[in-house]
Formats: structure tokens, sequence, C-alpha cells
């Protein structure tokens, strides 16, 4: 891309998603930054200061080795009492009461859980597509907002650009059909931007519209990865993103503000 | 833009978020297509066929003259009680309750309904902010489906394309804070993906994961919305949408499916 035309998206306030598509089969151990900084040169691309990059759970959770076997685990009598009432293998369950802190409900259709790290989520995030292997199944990062500090720390030295990175996973919505992606791992911007400061057009006040901008990025970089489930990372640029500190567990509600656990 | 450039996005794969800035103040009767059409012939941009505009929900009740007078409310006895332990004013309350079908769930905090509609979210969408007059409040359209249509139809005449319209608002979520826009109308677009048939790249299928697509694009649209309140309306170009007659209703969870009322 030419200075003139990254001139001119300033200008008109354009965003772009890019959608990196030369990542190789990720493997436990892999150096994810590594990778994703190699696809870019292959790809003719470069990440700039500013850039936000969303990087999908699954590639994540493969470089640091969440990969479990099912054959290695024994289910707990608990587990093989709901497997039968969920029809799911007792030993998937048993992964996903490891993986949670809490069970919020369960019912024929889903199993609904608390993490460890504090998100509601069907089956504690635990995957049993995007394995290579039918055997296995994939679990969150341990700590996906380490994961992505790690990710943006090391893209600072090999691409010699300041860059946000966010972790993203789909996650279901009580009263909504389908899924969307949002932000389970975050570093390097305001992950909730508070607009009760500005004023609206007609010069009021805005009331109650803190938004959960890392939510709307990942759920943006969403649509490339849709695109074709070969596109696990994404670019977005120009986006005037927040610069912080900010970590996507802030994006949790406290337990105590919860009407509906 | 040329020719090349848009050869290069469906090459690359970009999507583009681009945000139309010359909207003017929007008032009841307004036609909003034609609003828009003259607003981007002022920014020397054009709509194509395949692109989505999403729209937020304030121009499109603002255009509907969707706005109370609060002065011609009379609330009744269970919205000055409810007004009490809200802190709110009882004439907002008496709107958000005319506006509701049923109370989900009610606090110190908030008000939490299922609207006409079926959405389930504060206040029943009902918005004292972007008013011009603090004595007004401003309801959701209602039946935004229909808005999106009326949207879809006038510029397929006006722009002589065929462009897929989202009504989006921000609702906020039971376990994660802040909001996020949603697709509360729609038109000429899928809104859900089902990706169930599809493969992922080690060949195996995909496992529950139909994708509230609508969502996803709304709240890519909110991006570039929150950049300034002067950006109601947004393109969305190259993303690659599945054209349907789908309508955001069906983005409802049915009350037999739902876990968390």
């Amino acid at each position: 891309m030419t200075a003139a035309r990254s001139r001119r998206q300033v200008e008109t306030g354009e965003i772009v998603i890019i959608g990196i598509r030369t990542l190789p089969e990720v493997k436990p151990g892999d150096d994810l930054a590594g990778l994703i900084s190699a696809a870019l040169r292959r790809e003719n691309r470069e990440l700039r200061s500013g850039d936000l990059l969303v990087v999908a759970q699954k590639v994540v959770s493969k470089a640091e080795g969440r990969i479990e076997r099912l054959r290695a685990v024994k289910p707990s009598e608990l587990a093989r009492s709901w497997a039968r009432t969920l029809g799911e293998d007792p030993r998937f369950v048993e992964i996903v009461l490891r993986e949670s802190r809490r069970v919020i409900r369960m019912t024929e259709r889903a199993l609904i859980v608390e993490t460890r790290h504090g998100f509601i989520c069907a089956n504690a995030g635990v995957d049993r597509s995007n394995v290579r292997d039918a055997g296995t199944v994939m679990c969150l990062p341990v700590d996906p907002d380490r994961s992505a500090q790690g990710l943006s720390d090391r893209l600072r030295k090999l691409a010699k650009a300041r860059v946000a990175v966010i972790i993203s996973d789909t996650f279901g919505r009580p009263w909504r059909l389908g899924l969307t992606n949002v932000a389970i791992g975050a570093a390097g911007l305001s992950v909730l931007e508070d607009l009760r400061g500005t004023r609206d057009a007609s010069g009021r006040k805005l009331q109650g519209t803190i938004l959960a901008v890392a939510d709307e990025l990942a759920a943006a970089a969403g649509l490339a990865m849709k695109k074709a489930a070969q596109i696990p990372a994404v670019i977005i640029r120009g986006a005037a993103i927040a610069l912080a500190r900010d970590r996507a567990s802030q994006l949790i509600r406290p337990a105590s503000e919860d009407m509906f656990r």
C-alpha cells in the first residue's frame, strides 16, 4: 500500500479488514508471531503501528498445546451422568467440567458454564472441530490476555510496529441465535470506550453508551474469518483504537452486577 | 474509487467500512434513502450492488417520527411505582412499558424487557439521548425489518444498485460489559450463516458454528459510527454477504429455547 492510500484512509475514515491468507497449519510449540510475520511477508503486507491484529483462539490454543486426548481422560461419575443427559461423550464432559468453575445451566441441548477465566459460554469453549485428530479436543488458552500480550510484544520486535492484539472466539448469546466473535484476550487497546463524556450531533450528552469496542473489533474480524476457515488472523486498520493497557477480562461483568446467572 | 482498486479488493478479500459523513440532521417525515443518496453524491461515493448499508436506529426512528413527548404521557400507577425504584422519570417508564410485551428483570439499576418486536434489551430501546429536545424520547421503529426493506427498495431506484440494509442498535449483554451494535432490522441478506456444512482447514466438519453474520456486520459498522456521532450510516463493501430474504427477527431466539429469561 502506498503512502497516498494511507493518507486517504485517514482523511475519509475508512476502516479496512485484511485477512491473512497464508498462515500454515499451526502446531504445538510454534512461534505464532513468527508464522504471522512470515505470512505477511509472503503476502507483501506489513503491520503498521496503530494496526490491530485479531487472532482466532483456535490457532493460539494450538500453538500453546492446549489439546487434550480423549483417550487419556477418565470421566468422573458426574461427567458420566451428565453425558447421558446431554447425549455427549463422558470424556468430553469431563474436560468441560475441568475447564469450568461453575455450571450455569444444563439441559439436553447445552452445557453453559463459567470458565476458569470467568467467561460464560457453552462447553467452556472446548472445541471438537478444528483439530486434526478426532480423538482430541482443544481448550481455551490458560490466560488469553497473557497470550495477546505475548503476541503483541513479539510482533513489536519482529515487525518493528506497535500492534494491539485481540484473541477472538465465537460465543453464543442467550436471547439471540447464532454465534458472534468476542474478545477473550486483549493487549494494547482500550476494550471499553466510554462515550458518555462525548456529545451527539445535537450537543446533548450521550448516556449509557459504554461501547464494548474490543468485541466489535472481534466481530468485524469474524467477517473476514468466515470467508474461509484458512483465515485465522486478521488485520484491522484505521479503526482509531484507543491505546491502553486494558485486558479482555475487563469485559466480564462482575457477578454482583449479573442479573442472569 | 477506481476499477483497479475495486478488482484488488476482490482479489485480496479485503473488507472496507466506509462512514457516510455528511448526512444532515434527520427530521420526522424525511426521505432517509434520499438523504443518504445525496450525502453519497456530496462525498463522491456511490453504492454498488453487493454493498451493505448499515443505518443507525436513531436516524430511522427520527425519519419515521417515533418521538414521544414526555409532557403528553400520563404514567400509570405501575410506572410511578417502578420509577421510584429505578430513580427514573415515571413518564419515561410509562413509555418503556408501552413499548414492551414483558418485563424480564427490574432492579434499581436497569429495566430489562422484551419489546413488542421480541428483542430483549434495556428500556425497550427507548432513548433519551440523540433527541434535540430534552422533553422528548425516541422509540424503536415499529417494524425495523420493514424499515430496512423500504430503504433497500428505495435505494435500488435511487442508486440503481441492489443494496442489502441493516438497521443497527446498541444492546447490552448479560455477562459482558458494554454495548455492541446488533441488527434489529435487515433486508436482502442472510442474517445467520450455517457453516456446519463447510470444512475447516484440516478437512473436518465444523460443528455448532451458525454465525450471526448480521450482528457481526452491525458491530463492524459500529466501529465507524463510534468515531463520530455524525456517522449514522455506513457502507460495508467486500464482506461477501449471502443474498437472501431473511429478516432480523429471525435472530431472536424462540422463547422455547431460551434458558435465561
